[in-house]
């Protein structure tokens, strides 16, 4: 796959300076048009051999374009914080908002790709990573994300000359360390292994441009071009915004059974019982919280769902009650922020995932986009349908990373929901906490059924199960969500 | 000081059971009124000496109150990240959002407190310390923050008791450590170096409340009621939101002087000359920026304040050109997001405090409180007129840290600005660039003037000077600005 990028692709000197400026004004006002229109962000991925003009690419993006609407990633060794969370983490902290174009030193691709030069990984794990960057690619794409991704190759006997150049000259000898030499030796198994990368990650959401470095005028004009070239498709591109879609009608359920309907509601707990049951299981749930080899190798990420009024409030204070604040923290959903609607859907929860050693509750979730976003119409069919794989994906990272991921669905029924609106009403602190909204959502009582139905029969999963919690009584309710957050703690490996 | 908590205080069972439920119930609605007003917001920090109940305070608080609604932070050794930026960055990192309640375990006075008892620091460096704290609070104050701090106090005696009952059920045994039983043996250090700590850190707008610490239940319960009568003191305070004062018009000045007077703006550089030292130029603050010691040390801040179209973008440019690409970030500052106008004014700039090694470019910055903002009244008079000092002492807070702060105002005469709007409206991917606005703008040329003259007067300090820059000849401009920075950098020690 390399021949294309080892021909000695030149251009003159004369060609250069006729081209240049015009890419780069057009550059410009592409950029221009990107940041005004901040329809879709751009994720430039900038990667290849040592010696084919990575850092000089990187520097040459912010000189043609104007640097202010540009940010610059690179990434060395993770930090402690990032360390202690999943891989992707540190590339979703550096996601750049609709109307910005991010370039991302070495990407997603550097660690997994230096792993397996290195033989710290094997193939399997190799393949599994690069499916893994595949999927996200895919997901940030259909978030209006446009991931250009540029490989930049240089011949072996290229890259000696170039090592060898830098070298003679005392002002750039400062650039060429052993360890390029060291890269060197390694060529042809760096060069097998890229390709395979490159083979495997090429796909037609967002496939990787090869530019051959040895010549900078080439290299310089092809970047900016294919850049270019891209940057205008996508703001041609009249697609309307997702948001403006509307979800059609769900298909009725061939024989009208449902995982819900499969609850006894009525479950109940006596208030002595549930008083000793209270105290044991918050007990538990401390001890397991504390023991150092949870501390060394895990999280806990919580997740609250269920109807209004379901009591879930209630619930997370006894979860809380048994921990020592500095293990938790409360992650409550609402409507999203500017900043974060101006990034794909799960960047709001990626940058809260869980330390190792604590807890993330999540008080509704990234389930949302399954549920009140598809049932009130607020993104397209097409967007909450590829979410369930998308959340998937996600929660396994998370596991894959050490986080214990406990997800909860609090069940009540229409009747018991009413009967605590009412009550609400009356309690004047409570008040603030019921609204009209809560009345309309009531009449979508059997379109949020089926919601619920089709996330957890997607969604529940080996690695990562629902657990359905019967909560017309609180005390059962309760019990059950503390029994269930002990024992995942308890049990996990 | 201590002797009020001291006197063995105690509140029985009976009443704890009588009188808690009702402080319980009420610390809810108030901290519902205070989510629903998001008019303020809460910072509590939790101090004191070792087993008078720092933790339990914590979790009682969170127990009391909606733990959704409140976030915890505990500061341990500075991270690498953390390290690397100012001591303040990690207390600004987590300031909660208006509406809701951020508890600080220990906060900004563990590090100093810590330092000063082993004798790391001495006593001026303490006292400036607590001074730079005096000074933080009380500008969290003015920006509708309101800081309690409880600090838990405990007798030689009682400390001794409590540390062997700990360690006396094997439940609680891992909790008392040879670090407690060390503190006990400094407690009479310890109570000495609080004394001054609380005496000096105890002004009118954050003043600290003694608890003594001995009796659980008295403890809980003089913690919850301070706090709820704070927060009601506070919720009934109907003071006007800042936005909403006018500012008053400005006093003419006695001899109609101003430092932007004394420019000669019409120096110019012919372009031959200007391309030679740009070269120089660029090439002098790349050298500087690669320097082993510099990047050990030292970073640097840069803000590019200016008229309209007076050429930041294009100064900017050349600054960048110079720089690898992983060097610098570029934070373009325009009207605030909510996540930033939720919290004091400052917040948004402390968190792009560049790491060591690193530049920040401000286009535009913290100074638009006493430009723009003071200009279109969209600030109090009180507001803008405190800016100044809290702006003297954010830049004393990077200076002290390494950071080396450059700021650059690029004046241009009325007459050139005219040109370079009609300019830009010809081009068309610069025709975004203008719009009403500019000309509206142009209008308060006197009123910007006068803000101009008042900012350079009152934060041109020793530490951290303006420099003018007289752009109406970019060539000029672009060389004075370079010039400036290579040689800050170059002169860092």
């Amino acid at each position: 796959m390399f021949e294309t990028a080892e021909l000695g692709h030149k251009i003159g000197r004369d060609e250069y300076e006729r081209e240049a400026p015009k890419v780069r004004e057009e550059l410009l006002q592409a950029q221009y048009a990107l940041h005004e229109g901040a329809k879709f962000s751009v994720v430039v991925i900038v990667s290849g051999m040592d010696g084919a003009g990575k850092s000089e690419t990187v520097n040459l993006l912010n000189a043609w374009m104007d640097p202010r609407l540009v940010e610059n990633n690179a990434f060395a060794k993770p930090s402690e914080e990032e360390a202690d969370r999943p891989r992707l983490f540190r590339y979703w902290n550096v996601m750049p908002p609709r109307g910005k174009v991010g370039i991302l030193f070495g990407g997603w691709y550097a660690e997994p790709f230096e792993d397996r030069v290195a033989g710290a990984i094997k193939e399997p794990k190799f393949e599994s990573l690069l499916e893994e960057i595949v999927r996200l690619e895919k997901m940030l794409v259909s978030e209006r994300v446009l991931v250009l991704k540029f490989w930049l190759h240089l011949t072996k006997s290229d890259q000696k000359k170039r090592f060898q150049t830098l070298e003679g000259d005392p002002k750039t000898r400062w650039r060429v360390t052993t360890a390029d030499w060291k890269r060197f030796d390694e060529y042809d198994r760096r060069r097998l292994i890229a390709e395979q990368m490159l083979r495997q990650t090429s796909v037609g959401e967002a496939p990787w441009a090869l530019v051959e470095g040895a010549d900078a005028h080439y290299r310089d004009l092809t970047v900016g071009t294919v850049l270019l070239r891209e940057l205008r498709k996508h703001l041609d591109d009249a697609r309307p915004s997702p948001a403006k879609r509307e979800a059609p009608p769900l298909a009725p359920p061939i024989d009208g059974l449902k995982v819900l309907d499969g609850l006894d509601l009525e479950q109940k707990l006596p208030k002595e019982k549930y008083e000793a049951e209270l105290e044991t299981w918050q007990g538990r749930l401390n001890v397991a919280m504390r023991k150092p080899r949870f501390k060394k190798r895990h999280s806990v990420a919580v997740v609250f769902e269920g109807n209004d009024a379901a009591g879930k409030g209630g619930s997370i204070r006894r979860v809380t009650a048994a921990l020592d604040a500095r293990q938790f923290s409360i992650v409550p959903i609402a409507a999203p922020t500017e900043e974060e609607s101006a990034r794909p859907y799960l960047w709001r929860f990626y940058r809260r995932v869980p330390r190792r050693g604590r807890m993330t509750i999540f008080d509704r979730s990234w389930y949302g986009r399954v549920l009140v976003e598809r049932v009130e119409g607020l993104c397209s069919e097409d967007d909450w349908m590829r979410a369930y794989n998308e959340i998937n994906d996600f929660e396994a990272q998370l596991v894959e990373s050490g986080v214990i991921v406990v997800k909860l669905w609090l069940s009540i029924s229409q009747e018991v929901q009413l009967e605590r609106f009412n009550e609400r009403e009356k309690k004047p602190f409570k008040r603030f906490k019921i609204g009209e909204e809560d009345y309309r959502n009531r009449a979508k009582w059997q379109a949020y059924s089926e919601a619920v139905n089709d996330m957890v029969e997607r969604t529940s999963t080996d690695l990562c199960r629902w657990t359905l919690v019967e909560a017309n009584d609180k005390y059962f309710a309760r019990i059950k969500i503390l029994r269930t957050l002990a024992e995942a703690i308890e049990n996990a490996d």
